[in-house]
């Protein structure tokens, strides 16, 4: 079974949009078990599309084609294949309801091309688009390939590939065993450097197959089996799982493809009922901001500094002058003051501190990326550590408010007083 | 003139990473004047990767080839295409050097396989990566399409393309009219609006193109005109943008592809002197962190404060109980308040303030979404505005970003005690 996806757009063409669709598309094929050797991008021309479309039946099972289904006399996708096909366009009377209604609820006049949003080639199933007015379709040939018609724009591509045409492709060509799947969320640990450890895993994959993939500041590995039933998926994705674990575990983090560590560090602290704060320099805000992203935050966060010029240190955290004239202000002592200053304001139970060199000037002799972070951790002592990360000035930020975050992640696995 | 970009990576047909070299390059060919039909994406495979170059070679004059240029097995490009060429690989020894020097310096094994990332076809240009080992090629040949040869990850090719590969292209191909470009940004108006404004210019482009671009929370408006001089362009550009200003100035915020809300905003600050603070609610130190991603912004901006809990508007910008109590946390009230209270502690010239419903829950029955910005400016009197987003919660948080950002760049721009 192998699958071709074709995204028509001449935006795509003139470098104005990146193609995104066809990565949707494609990892939902990979996780049907379908194969894909081949993408075409074509622009809005109905001789080229026919040309892509010809190239492609005849090399592949399946042609995925993704744009080109509005109302604008450039969308010509669907005349095209009907004409490919031999067959003539009809109504699904569903979305024509929908494009009626819709024009009746405003005061602008409904055109032909309007009507054209709700036709679908004969003989093929129509897939209903949620989030817009074309519908798509999914024909299943007898004798040529099959085609698989989707919107363009990407919410409403991705809803009606997601929710009406994989379960269709599954139905249509799915294997008999399932794919059951696991992801584990890596930081800390280079793509490069996680593939060598784990490189006779990998080497010797059977039953579960392993794939990183890097993302930014992160890596993510997806495990997936094949297996007659989630139980039997299960046996054998614990199996791997552990020598993942025993491996690298330090690293990860957590699970799941929609996770994060920020996620995952805010979770712990609300089920464990502690609070925090932060003083940023550096960062000027990000680090709050980024545990700001999580909702149900503000049961553990009540706010906190951004301390950027030396005298803010001061006033609003109480870093003592001497403390910054004698130790610096990018320094393992200010990186303490400033933490135990905020976690004390605030009367929070941790708080954390950045100071560094953001860039892209050197900061008192110190070169751009040189970080202090500091963590205030309950009664324990408080402790700042240097990093030096490389990269432009987002970059620094962004990786030292990642750092912080694993810094926090780490005291809280270590904290024995909390419920596992 | 006619090219063809083909994607080589099985990673890309996984999904597991987008094809942004795709778009880079196709938008490098659009601002050459090179036509573009047709992309393709195809794997680590040489025989499918032969028949795509067999397809794309006969219907265009180019054909780029971006990917598989490295050290390991499954970067087989170079010699597919030289295979295809019917030409040896030849060593591009300044690249070579680069290969042994770097292995000289690293107690690492230099392998056969090292050597492969100096090869190019015999007879082409060997293009020098700055960002790595493998080098590129462009080969221009008398009787089949010319190939263009670049690496795949995208520090390396987009480096590699904007300064070896353009220029080669430019001198092989290029216009002998230059074309003159000038991009102005907009906030605060959307893609379609923009467009009906100017629909009657776009309508009766001629000597100068306009092209509208959606980014994120922006709009740009890229004008293009072909002409024998630099100063024959700036005339024609200069009327179609004065046209422009006269219709949709007020939301034009800036020029240049490599400009920002926040940095023409903390720009006018430092200019004008004028230092900043904030206090953030439902941002969470966002704002603060946006203007802190300007180099320089340190001479204006000292600090400011995330007042997340009711309590910390009070302890840390003095926001009285009872107005939270009256007036609710999300209301004009607070929102002055919070301004006042953080340009009266750190002493500053302006100070905004953000106070809102992030979402994903309804707040004081009011639903996610709705936001109250105050702007502290200079001795005017302290004003706060009401906005409805929509979207989640991170989406709206960064609207309240810019929207904040805007309501400063105006009070600057009407400010008559500014030099302009």
């Amino acid at each position: 079974m192998q699958a071709e996806i074709i995204a028509v757009g001449t935006e795509i063409l003139l470098g104005q949009i990146t193609n995104t669709n066809s990565t949707h598309i494609a990892r939902g094929l990979a996780e049907l078990g379908i194969d894909s050797y081949y993408q075409t991008v074509v622009g809005d021309n109905p001789h080229r599309l026919a040309d892509v479309i010809e190239i492609a039946a005849r090399r592949n099972d399946l042609v995925i084609l993704a744009g080109g289904l509005g109302p604008t006399k450039d969308d010509l996708t669907k005349q095209t294949l009907a004409h490919y096909l031999n067959v003539p366009l009809v109504t699904d009377e569903a979305a024509m309801q929908k494009i009626t209604d819709w024009f009746a609820n405003t005061d602008k006049p409904m055109t032909a091309n309007n009507r054209l949003q709700a036709l679908y080639p004969q003989g093929a199933t129509p897939l209903t688009n949620h989030n817009g007015m074309a519908v798509g379709a999914f024909y299943q040939s007898p004798d040529s390939a099959d085609f698989l018609l989707l919107p363009g724009p990407p919410r409403e591509m991705t809803l009606m590939f997601d929710t009406e045409a994989k379960p269709k492709l599954q139905a249509a060509y799915g294997q008999q065993a399932q794919i059951y799947s696991r992801v584990l969320r890596f930081f800390g640990i280079g793509e490069s450097r996680l593939v060598t450890e784990l490189q006779a895993l990998i080497d010797g994959q059977q039953a579960v197959t392993i794939a990183p993939y890097a993302k930014t500041n992160e890596v993510t590995l997806r495990l997936s089996a094949q297996a007659a039933t989630k139980a039997a998926a299960k046996t054998e994705l614990d199996r791997t799982e552990a020598e993942i674990q025993a491996r690298v575990g330090e690293y990860c983090y957590g699970y799941g493809d929609d996770n994060s560590l920020e996620a995952v560090v805010v979770h712990r602290l609300i089920e464990a009922n502690l609070s925090i704060t932060a003083a940023e320099s550096l960062t000027a805000g990000e680090f709050q901001s980024t545990i700001g992203s999580v909702p149900g935050v503000s049961a553990v966060f009540p706010g906190g500094f951004v301390t950027y010029a030396n005298a803010a240190k001061h006033q609003l955290v109480n870093v003592a002058q001497a403390t910054i004239d004698q130790a610096g202000v990018v320094s393992e002592a200010t990186a303490i003051a400033m933490a135990d200053g905020a976690k004390h304001q605030l009367a929070t139970d941790t708080a954390l501190s950045f100071t560094g060199v953001a860039g892209p000037e050197a900061l008192e002799g110190q070169p751009a990326g040189t970080v202090w972070i500091g963590l205030a951790y309950r009664d324990q002592p408080t402790v700042a550590y240097e990093y030096h990360f490389s990269g432009d000035r987002q970059k620094v930020r962004e990786r030292t408010v990642m750092a912080g975050l694993d810094l926090l992640r780490r005291a809280l696995l270590a904290d024995t007083r909390l419920a596992k």
